[in-house]
């Protein structure tokens, strides 16, 4: 998860991620669109030849990324944050705004682990950081690390 | 699309028809609980080697048949029917009951064309078939001609 | 509940069924939108100082009828015809189009009384007419005794 | 907004925010559940002859505050969180949990001014304070007259 408007150094860092999540042969699910943090991570793993879902906020594929293989089209707006985090295992959350932290905060609620990469919201999570929910990492590869250290704990 | 609770006739129809959806490269989605019509197609689906989606009302894995590939918990109830037939490029629509009747509509409201596979629901809709938008076929076989004619058309 | 598009016909008995309603002292619940059935009840009910509800599908206030008291936005478009059927008591379901018809099978799957004004649509939901869920009337005043008579008998 | 679970002396001012927003003539809506803030300022306002409406995360009626005059089922889960801020005019948010934080951000986003009452998230939310969308009150009075502030200069 990520802002839809995202600096370059941090749609680097996505792309980066996608491709790493690809490598490792895991799914990469994310809001769908053409923009920012979800465009440069599905790019990242559709570059790599993995499967890409996108949870789209609205019907029209005009808006879906080019590097989104199954995109699902809910017409739910932001009702849709809640289908994205419920139906990932781990989420990672990149920098972004308001709708990246809606889907911080559902996830935990919903028991999903979060990880944070380099993005700056732990503090109002704090009890979840204590519960080894949520988890401060700040590369790509720290995340992946992350990943596998909480499939060996929870899966 | 088709009932959770299905007559052994329909669920071998429902299977046959996943079967010749995943032989044709094409995806297979559909409500994924293991149950009834669900259940069958996605286990024709799976057992021939295709990609099976399921749209689950729940958040529950427990309700999620062992055939779906890529399950999609919304926990939103019957509001999910409206994600299953805006995510198709076309429904087929088995025997079943209220839920699948809903998904038909929302289906042909929402402009994809359905196909009812043995399904007697055609009256109340024939302002559709007179658009052909909506279709009625009596086999499997006869559904996977039909596809092949809408993507032809339509696509 | 009814069609967005509706004849003067269908819109005077939508009028006059609101109208009803408001002076049996019941709430008025519909789609909310300033078109067809949901207009003209929702003008029935306020002109007889009823409460009335529209649940909407957008979130713009452009589209909600000056009749509705109390606008609820969902902007999930289709997916918020659950709702409408989930919050009423009892379901009126005047002639429309697919959308009517979703909600008329989505009520019936929930367990809510439906009674289908002058909406021939009862035939492929038979087996609910059996089970005293689905009712066919012919005019505002019949539904009214109907409602009444539904009254006393579940709740 | 706020928390389920609430501690008394939170209850105890969501209760006279309650009571005050029905003394000017407001509508309450909240989450509809018969727990924690959702339940003590329902109380607070119907106590004082106020409307009330509660959107609720499921369909069953056990969980409905009966301080709610009006309750909205959903059977949405979380996904209602976006219905409770896009059908506010103006969002107070309680101290709670994640749930209370994602209505937060999903408020900001959609443009509806917040007012967090005695809840210290305002950190992250800081470009909402700059632009008077995010405002910090200690006391139910200080809320009402920002509401009042926000209603003069907004609408």
């Amino acid at each position: 998860m990520g802002g839809s408007a995202a600096s370059e150094k941090d749609c680097r860092a996505a792309f980066c991620l996608g491709r790493l999540i690809a490598e490792n042969n895991w799914i990469l699910l994310n809001g769908g669109r053409n923009r920012g943090i979800m465009e440069a991570s599905a790019k990242g793993a559709a570059k790599a030849g993995g499967i890409t879902i996108g949870i789209l906020p609205g019907k029209d594929y005009g808006e879906v990324s080019e590097y989104i293989k199954i995109p699902v089209l809910t017409n739910m707006g932001d009702a849709r944050n809640i289908i994205n985090v419920l139906t990932s295992n781990i989420v990672v959350a990149c920098p972004g705004g308001p709708g990246t932290i809606s889907e911080t905060a559902l996830a935990l609620k919903s028991g999903r682990p979060v990880i944070l990469m380099d993005f700056a919201v732990a503090d109002i999570f704090h009890s979840y950081v204590k519960k080894n929910l949520l988890f401060r990492e700040k590369s790509p590869e720290k995340v992946i690390d992350r990943i596998k250290a909480i499939l060996t704990n929870y899966f």
